[in-house]
């Protein structure tokens, strides 16, 4: 079940990333540091919940394996907050970068405070009111993907808008599930462009609007993968849509911005500047 | 349009996460970080796509003016990897913290390699192929959510089975989104329960099944948000479900944990070890 080939490149060097939570967190932030590294490859491996000496003293004793096997000693991201537990982690012949506490030890200095030193902390806990708002902003979110389900829609906290497969949906999921956000999203289809007006049950709603919009000939691919040689999928089809859906959000006075290049988190990230929903969730 | 209400406790002290990208790794590290003080409130302000030195200027007069105004300096998370960038921001007053260079030095020195320095690296880029998985897997997800669709079940990497609100959606669409995973879900349900069988659509996939259970107090609980007062929600239905599905996982030799007190993250976690898909997709 190897779902991403690994790439034939040899690895340069073992990464543990070793968490008494899940480590997630810190595996996001592994990537990003070595992704400073560019055309290394390495290989990662997560060691969650991590939580007592005794799994400690299992995964020291596999840093080590690795350390034998690769002749060279692994990078460990730890974020372990125990120091007893991390002090047996560090027994290991591996290259620590402890992430926590590199940043926790100055900030205690600057705020005059110490911290609770607690484990597993650094992720929503389930049943906070944080979290049950995600949870809600995911079941909202997908209640009224792709236009279904209008009862409700009122709640939404930001309605995307565009052609079919422009991005509305993973958009739409990433914001409720990264912060929370209810988004719905409706597609912009030939029938709008025929009577030359927005969908009539997202009109009471226009300053909830936000367009997504992407390059005919992107669009032509994906839609290609979906529905090889459709009409649907023609560059012709792609050019009529995605300029009728721009005129429309002009003449309408929605913002916009293009996907054809960027990802899930850029397109969310410029959503939330836009509408102005940025910082206001802590 | 504010949604999740201001505490009425003062905030501590006022954190930017300043970032050539997205800067929600950095955010998101940023909170792990901070959970650590436990009680305190921080006010935090995410500055994405700083990419310019006139960008740059303009971040470093808003940290002045949290400084004037909080009477105390801001902390800054910054990943800025561009020198002259990041060098105009320090001209602020603020606490800053640097992400990626306080790691990246130090492995350049163990690999004996430079960083490439680049900016906007640290998330998946759009077109890549690994990013195009993603995306392909939340279309999955999507498409087999809530057991519809069975059609290309099959190529599922997980299937996930369990009584109706026991966490499978979230579960499902989160793994899709962080990891590229098709994860498809089917309901469990009191049909099943009386034909004392899995659905038939799922049985040829044993070996990809995975079951998410729930304390029956918190799956009514759950379940009256969603439908008041009904007999779905019923403390006795939940038990008579969850015990049944349990027996029925049991029998089946299907493994499973309890969602009751997990989050998303945690509960992804689990599956992902315990179905062995866990760093596999490096």
């Amino acid at each position: 079940m190897s779902l991403h080939p690994a790439s034939t490149q040899p690895y340069i060097r073992t990464v543990y990333v070793v968490s008494d939570g899940t480590g997630i967190t810190a595996e996001t932030f592994a990537h990003s540091v070595l992704a400073q590294f560019e055309g290394l490859r390495f290989k990662h491996i997560r060691l969650p919940f991590i939580d007592s000496v005794d799994k400690a003293a299992d995964v020291a004793a596999r840093i080590d394996q690795t350390f034998e096997a690769d002749g060279k000693r692994p990078i460990v991201f730890s974020t372990l907050v125990n120091s007893e537990i991390n002090t047996r982690v560090r027994q290991a012949n591996g290259m620590f970068l402890e992430l926590f506490s590199t940043f926790v030890e100055p900030i205690e200095a600057e705020l005059g405070f110490k911290s609770s030193h607690s484990i597993g902390r650094s992720h929503n806990v389930a049943n906070t009111e944080q979290y049950q708002n995600r949870i809600e902003a995911i079941n909202f979110s997908l209640a009224h993907d792709d236009g279904q389900y209008a009862k409700g829609i009122e709640n939404a906290d930001v309605i995307l808008v565009g052609v079919s497969r422009c991005g509305k949906t993973p958009t739409s999921l990433y914001l409720a599930m990264q912060y929370g956000i209810k988004a719905a999203n409706v597609p912009l289809i030939p029938d709008d462009f025929e009577r030359d007006s927005l969908p009539s049950n997202i009109l009471p709603y226009k300053s909830k609007l936000f367009g997504l919009t992407i390059q005919p000939e992107r669009l032509s691919e994906v839609r290609h993968e979906r529905r090889p040689d459709s009409r649907y999928a023609s560059l012709e089809q792609c050019r009529y849509e995605v300029s009728e859906a721009e005129k429309l959000m002009r003449r309408e006075g929605i913002r916009w911005l293009s996907t054809t290049t960027k990802s899930i988190e850029e397109i969310s990230t410029t959503v939330l500047q836009k509408i102005g929903l940025e910082g206001r969730f802590y």
